[in-house]
């Protein structure tokens, strides 16, 4: 079978050139980015949150469907959703990125779904704390990893699979993970994991395992592909590589004045233009952010909405720019409290994540 | 200032070599498609519909914002979102497709929005009827076209405006368009027109003017931009062209099995393997939809789902496949009642329009 599977399911590779394949044309014609001017919303409405499906959307019968917890428990479950619905709820307001944001930047260019820089949503997701239905089940001392399935099938460089992601216990504990069953109030639509799907709050959007059918303790490290071979940094194929887990900061501009259709080039008019966009990061809270009207020869800083308390969403930023002729690059970063920030150039690595280079966007200003 | 525009906003153009370019690539990030395993949904659920926006998204205040009904009428009106919601109601149930659907396969390659072949969805539009709005206002005898203006701005080719599109009394006035402020039973999302829609059943997107804020009745054929430039089928650029109008009989298969991640090719395994799709046609009723196994060197019926009243949706189709080892192409086609069908190989225009060539799939069938 793996003979057959070879021919149609190629290893991971690197464009030679800049124009994207059919192939990845393809993947961008399914899975979308958020318009930009979407930033001006504190929660993405349905339908222009980012969506990234590794396989198909599956379709699932709510009443039919379960969720197993198994491995090192002393009490396995098997849970309907009312079962979860019974249950204390929460609501979390997450920004989700994903971890491949930025990739079709990258020279040489990984080969997958080649995000610009709009990969990105803001919701809320209702459901029950992950460790309460974990405390119920009982963790053996023995447990180390946290095995989260998916109901979506497919095969990926050659190997077939179900979706599958794993965390360490210690951060499938952490309060804010969810197993959630809404999304801004509303059931799961059937794209963003109905009728479950996990939460990692802070994590590339990888972690959040949708169409959740199983989890399971296990007492090592798990290495299925999407931990060990897919979601890890590289600079060349055959090392180890580190994983992929928390969100690099970034900040985004809602471009301003009008665009061009097809470039997409920005169009102002002479005077106060107001700038403002949306800021975040998953590993430390957010410190600063700053703009550039000169394609980042100066900076200076933008300012930051007050804290609202909603530690894994993004922030609003603003500035004012006065606008005369000409043309211009704007540029914007953010820069975390524990000092990450975003470089002027991309970082590149094989499989193009966590590239968080300054957004930067061409305006012209007529006269 | 017509010279600094024309620095961004280039003249439309024809790709030279087949990779997407990262403008190309742009619009396909922020528009999408509706990935095909959706087709199994009567309705499309929210975010799964396919979307394309000329410009930006606006941001409506639905208090603020209102409708002016002037031009060749006896009585203007400027009329509130209460106001359209106080009238008779009516709902439709519409299959869109964007009229570029298809565009990408072409060679050499119209540069616009690279769809391939999802650019499709069916909602349910509530609104009211445009001609009961008309007779309110009462048109003149000297009207001939009815110009829809949005408020999306942005600048195109050269060209400065808000997205208008006319059409003519007589299509103006059927019983079917309606000026749309929910779909499928909710307020209308912000991507697909917040507060108000035109729906014109049948017709490709471009007629469905988005984010409508001005109707006016003219009294000859209007000749702005997305009528006269944009939507024509032409050969060369000099020739008018003809007018882009209602959708083209199409037939799309759910793809079978599982795919792989990258290639989106098909897996199945042996046995008897059970295809379906959707049909519509916006230029007669559906007629027949034909499946093959063999890359359309033999064809065979499929069975039509029941006619259900919904002349303006699509029509579910349905095949068994006895699958065996081996590689395949499947492929299918609609013929509509005036016996419209669906070609072979791709009729080029310059455009990219009305492309509905058959849809083909290749799948491996693993021993």
């Amino acid at each position: 079978m793996d003979t057959r599977l070879s021919e149609v399911s190629l290893p991971a590779g690197l464009a030679t050139d800049d124009g994207i394949t059919l192939e990845e044309l393809a993947l961008a014609a399914r899975n979308h980015g958020m318009p930009l001017e979407a930033l001006r919303h504190d929660l993405t409405p349905p339908g222009l949150h980012y969506l990234l499906t590794h396989y198909d959307i599956p379709a699932l019968d709510p009443v039919s469907w379960r969720l197993s917890v198994t491995g090192l428990v002393s009490t396995p479950l098997e849970l309907t959703l009312d079962d979860l619905r019974a249950r204390p709820a929460r609501t979390v307001r997450v920004t989700m990125e994903c971890a491949g944001n930025g990739r079709a930047h990258l020279r040489p260019r990984p080969i997958s779904q080649p995000w610009l820089v709009e990969a990105v949503g803001t919701a809320e997701w209702t459901g029950v704390p992950l460790r309460d239905v974990l405390a119920d089940a009982g963790v053996d001392d023995t447990g180390v990893d946290v095995v989260f399935t998916g109901a979506d099938h497919g095969v990926e460089r050659g190997v077939e699979q179900d979706y599958q992601r794993s965390l360490a216990l210690p951060d499938a504990l952490r309060d804010e993970v969810l197993l959630a069953y809404e999304m801004n109030g509303m059931p799961l639509p059937p794209q963003h994991g109905f009728p479950l799907r996990l939460v990692v709050p802070g994590w590339y959007g990888m972690a959040h395992v949708k169409w959740l059918r199983a989890v399971e303790i296990v007492d090592e490290p798990f290495t299925g592909f999407q931990n060990a071979v897919a979601y890890r940094s590289r600079q060349t194929a055959d090392e180890p590589g580190e994983p992929i887990t928390h969100i690099a900061p970034r900040a985004l501009l809602i471009p301003p004045g009008f665009p061009d259709f097809q470039s997409r080039h920005r169009i102002v008019r002479p005077g106060r233009v107001e700038l403002a966009g949306r800021a975040w990061s998953g590993r430390a809270p957010l410190a600063s952010v700053e703009i550039s009207t000169d394609d980042g020869v100066t900076w200076r800083e933008a300012t930051l909405a007050a804290d609202d308390g909603h530690r894994w969403a993004w922030r609003r930023w603003s500035a004012t720019w006065q606008a005369e002729p000409g043309r211009y690059t704007l540029a914007v970063r953010a820069t975390d409290a524990d000092g990450n920030t975003q470089p002027e150039a991309e970082a590149w690595n094989r499989g193009g994540f966590a590239n968080n280079a300054v957004h930067r966007v061409p305006v012209t200003c007529l006269p």
